[in-house]
């Protein structure tokens, strides 16, 4: 029979993703089923991750609790029941056709979870953590349910979240059943398939924090006469344009509708009633400076987009790396993220020639008075089980931790 | 026989109008047939008019001449020949049904026009100028045609133009003719049936001139996914709730509908591919201040609409002005442009206790730093003929005259 004393673990990391085809609208609030499909590039866990423990034990004795970056979060909501309950419902179906299975699924859990990024970056982190919280009690319940199936469950913590399930290129199916069953992530391809994707991210202080996307998506969906035709007519042309521009590894194609795309996001949202603005003057330079990064180049080699906030996404390919890394570095170098290997070749003479144009259009100071903060990273891989554990062998704590800030 | 020396002089003044249902997008460029029907209020020639002189002379050596704020203006853009030209053919025929009529359609126009306000205030003065400078011929030709017959040659000057050519409450009917023909402007309401209606225009000033109107808006028609929804579904019904809100002397609705459309329109410029920018955070800060204001009086007392560029024009009531007045006063009275018989009873209880909250919000010095001047003007008259000539008994200019900017 069972030890009573035993801590049952399991550890995962799981990655952000930033949409290019956005998620904005949900016509069933509690399933988290959205107006639209959507479709995201996964960025590289060696900047963006989410680390997770799920343990569980019958000694446990204080019921489910969740532990993030080091303080104990409150488990009782919703959305984290909904995961909860449907991951132990798979596991108790496992347990009741192998009666030689432990009886996992009547354990308290005992979950812990850390960003390696501060959640002031603003970049969505729900999406990462309910990716890597389901993944990590799969781990532990040993679920033989695939990376889609569990995008199901992952998709009613956070929408965004069903996307971080895997890596590479990802679409969410936004499906048209009521019980939500075929409204799912599924792999365009992996980040092999197009691994010079990059990402440069401009993390854009702001004063008070915008509408959150939860209340602002559904105030759209609510009261924007222009929504209907973008989730009607724009976004299932987005979606196809997008598809076949990954499939063709084509970035002047996935840039023109990444770009679109984020610009018919936050139209609808200024259409919203009263008007959401989650893009500030900083936001907007950053528009016309990626505008002249692709004038001056004669070709397309950057794309910006932007999430419910003012950071400013902007994709570009290993290739070009200098190009855009030199243009910008020479405006907002002097803040912190910049890697020294990527950038040290960055200073090219196209992309001085850049960068005095970035200062002649007046774009500089708003940029350097705005940008807090880049991140560079790139195309990354889903979930990466891990035998880094932040449950000890006694369900004790391995360290308490919160990022400095 | 006619004097040949003798010059035939009429003048006029004609008044600014800002949309509440936006004129926004081109299906003919050439005749500026509109893709959508307009709504605008003409605002009072007290604050901002434009006054134009029309003279012609068979002694008028030196061909078709316009001068614009004491400058030399070239007339020989299409837009200018066209309200030319189409005047003239109706003075020809009827000096043609009446040959005891001197002949001025064939003698030189020598034309002056003057603005009360600075250009650099960004109001768009080609809608007063064109009206103007149509109605001043007009009057000169003696023409007997209507304003709204005299509305489709002054759209071809400025679409917006045949709005000014009407007080009060006026409609831009889209029209449906490949001629323009039935493209034509309407007085919905003479400025008596509501002449409570007040404008507080904050000026906000810009570093560098947005894209053009001209241009913006064809970029728009072109680019934009949303764009179609606009004129196909939000603006015809937003015309409808306006006439219908301007019939019933309905603030709220007016508010309501004007709000909504502004969104709509700068919605479609930021779903425009390269976007369009016309709002900055000034802006933005000037809606958040108006919809502060509607909350803390527990109703709507204000409406903000914004034109092709960043000044908020916040239209209220004549029995809420201490109220919105005092509100703003507050916040931005150090700028020139309050009226001191209009703001000193403003400084109630309630408009400080909205100013505090305007403060609170963290407003105040996004406005303070943003705002320039303000203008204070109600619904006015239209085009009102006028014995002040800018043009001499011989021709000469009265005075040489350039507005301090």
């Amino acid at each position: 029979m069972a030890d009573s004393t035993k801590v049952y673990r399991a550890s995962t990391t799981a990655p952000v993703n930033i949409a290019v085809v956005k998620y904005w609208g949900k016509r069933d609030t509690k399933l988290n089923l959205p107006t639209n499909s959507s479709l995201s590039v996964t960025l590289s866990q060696a900047d963006l991750r989410t680390l997770t423990t799920a343990s569980c034990s019958a000694s446990y004795s204080d019921g489910d609790n969740l532990t993030l970056n080091g303080e104990a979060s409150d488990v009782s909501g919703a959305r984290t029941q909904a995961c909860f309950r449907e991951l132990r419902t798979l596991r108790a179906s496992a347990e009741l056709a192998d009666p030689s299975l432990p009886k996992l699924s009547q354990m308290p859990l005992r979950i812990a979870s850390e960003n390696n990024f501060p959640t002031a970056a603003g970049l969505a982190s729900s999406a990462a953590g309910f990716a890597a919280l389901v993944r990590a009690i799969a781990n532990l319940y040993e679920l033989r349910e695939s990376p889609t199936e569990l995008s199901i469950i992952a998709r009613q913590g956070s929408g965004s979240a069903c996307r971080s399930l895997f890596g590479g290129y990802v679409a969410w199916r936004m499906g048209s059943l009521a019980d939500g069953s075929d409204s799912l992530a599924v792999q365009l391809a992996e980040a092999s398939h197009w691994p010079e994707m990059r990402a440069l991210i401009l993390i854009v202080s702001t004063a008070k924090k915008g509408v959150s996307s939860t209340s602002g998506m559904q105030q759209t969906v609510a009261t924007s006469g222009l929504f209907k035709e973008r989730i009607s007519a724009v976004v299932p042309s987005h979606m196809d344009a997008m598809e076949e521009a990954i499939d063709q590894k084509d970035f002047a194609k996935f840039a023109d509708v990444a770009m679109r795309d984020s610009n018919s996001f936050h139209a609808t949202c200024a259409d919203t009633y009263p008007p959401i603005f989650y893009m500030n003057d900083v936001s907007r330079a950053a528009i016309r400076a990626v505008e002249l990064v692709n004038r001056e180049a004669g070709r397309t080699v950057a794309a910006y987009t932007f999430d419910a906030g003012p950071n400013a996404v902007i994709y570009h390919l290993e290739k070009d790396k200098d190009l855009i890394l030199g243009a910008f570095k020479s405006v907002v170098g002097g803040v912190d993220g910049w890697k020294a290997e990527d950038t040290e070749d960055a200073a090219t003479a196209e992309a001085s020639k850049i960068s005095t144009t970035i200062h002649e259009a007046g774009l500089a100071d708003m940029l350097r008075g705005g940008v807090s903060r880049v991140i560079m990273t790139g195309v990354g891989e889903g979930p990466i089980k891990t035998e880094e554990h932040l449950v000890s062998e006694k369900g004790e704590p391995n360290r308490t931790w919160s990022f400095a800030e």
